[in-house]
């Protein structure tokens, strides 16, 4: 069975180690770039490095990043006067430093991934939304600033009041990720963050399309009781016009899934315009993510 | 009084702190830059580095990178099937990072390593012999190879046929080297390895007349009974011709220095040609190094 999912970072990742665990599956993860950022002239790709550690299962303690890391580079850094908020372990260097090198060659981020995903004995397909530079941005009150800007120098502490994806327009799906989704069985939308995580991957020309023409697609809310599990993702909803709960979520994926899956503590929550699901959707651990896989796949 | 080194790395960078620490002295270091090398994408300023990280007093044990650095980064390469044999600390790695960033955005090296001396706390200024790529490579049996390649990768085992310094023509020195010499009270030429590191800096357009010109250029031997302490520059001056011993550095040196020191173990080698002081010129400490100073500035 051929199954694509649509992924963000920790949560999307998490999903991904669930389906990648299941037998008979073979599983392409479409990663979000916008969170994509230049550190100290080094190309970090956030989402991509969550998805493929976890794959791994080297993430670190808080999903992201790599576990048993230490951070004396990024202490370091201080010592030079270099902004080191976004911290950056030194084994997650090894990585960035490697995939830098080969971007500044001239080869594709898709197949620079390919290649690591296959170091790191990953058996899924792991690709970007897109080869080209599709950077999210959003507009607080005093203007426009980068995701990671504002989601980690800031800690979204700020009231996100536009997302724009910019460079999307121009940007082409990376190689392998139209003929994946229209060759799929299954498209899952991973728990992840709406409109920070998932419409940039959407956002890329062909992408919305191919998705909205697919037979069977399904999406896990990231919310539960009305909230996420971390970070701002209803705060966002809320502030781009969006209902709470998961009426917003639906309304986020509009025209585009054929199922809704939610938490079993929000059963009760009416939501009007697809069909939902209730089942645990909380993933704590990889046993969590094969079974709420599992239920996934056997729909 | 004004005192301009010319440096290579470990034998020279103690040299410097040893002017460094005297009262009284404005120190100019100008250092070497035909060891730098590309790596993972990353500038690597062998030479810069020791000499800046041994002013700041935060060497390694062997005088190269960085005291007290951990090698996560450099291990966890191997994972992505980077070559990893030239090894590079976490902690020398922020340093490193910062000022690919920075040549990348446009700086020049001159700009940025004064900067990173101020932040290291250096009072001495350590300048590239120039700006421009200059790049040392050696002929070895079997073709021509970069310093790093034969020196580290190696292990400096081959056989050296001839030296180049591929760029040197086109190089211009870096801004304030000519003036430096030119309004210095002494001119030293480190205890650094005359082929492979002092005569990459004097390849520099105008810096040998600079040199040459110069009423007063001391320069201390690397040798020891006719044998460099670490490293093989009594082999490379032996393949390309020079006699053996310290005759052989007077002539490395021939038509610029009016005094060559030599250590007190080989007072009673003949050298012809140039005027001969021995003294102590063993530096295991910084104190040995304030010593061995102290005697040149006082000459």
């Amino acid at each position: 069975m051929r199954v694509v999912e649509l992924s963000g970072g920790v949560g999307g990742a998490r999903m991904a180690r669930g389906l990648a665990a299941l037998d008979g599956i073979d599983l392409t993860v479409v990663v979000n770039v916008g969170d994509d950022e230049w550190f100290h002239g080094l190309r970090v790709c956030a989402d991509i490095d969550t998805v493929l550690y976890t794959l791994a299962g080297i993430e670190g303690p808080e999903g992201w990043g790599r576990r048993d890391d230490t951070f004396a580079f990024n202490e370091e850094l201080a010592r030079y006067g270099v902004d080191n908020r976004f911290r950056i372990g030194d084994r997650d260097l090894a990585l960035i430093v490697t995939r830098t090198a080969r971007l500044a060659a001239g080869e594709p981020l898709s197949q620079i991934n390919a290649d690591l995903a296959k170091k790191l004995e990953i058996t899924a397909t792991v690709l970007p939304a897109t080869d080209d530079e599709l950077r999210t941005e959003v507009r607080l009150d005093d203007g426009w600033v980068s995701f990671q800007e504002y989601f980690v120098l800031r800690r979204n502490q700020d009231e996100v009041r536009e997302v724009a994806y910019r460079g999307a327009g121009e940007a082409r799906p990376a190689p392998g990720v139209i003929e994946a989704i229209r060759s799929a069985d299954l498209v899952v939308i991973a728990p992840s963050n709406p409109p920070l995580s998932v419409w940039p991957i959407l956002a890329v020309p062909g992408m919305r399309d191919a998705v909205a023409q697919h037979p069977r697609v399904v999406a896990v809310s990231p919310l539960f009781g009305g909230k996420a599990l971390k970070g701002p993702a209803h705060r966002i909803m809320a502030s781009l016009g969006l209902p709470p709960g998961n009426q917003g979520v639906a309304e986020a994926y509009a025209g585009l899934i054929d199922l809704l899956v939610v938490d079993g503590g929000d059963a009760a929550e009416p939501v009007e315009g697809v069909e939902v699901l209730a089942t645990d959707t909380r993933i704590k651990d990889p046993e969590d993510a094969a079974r709420l896989a599992r239920e996934l796949v056997a729909l």
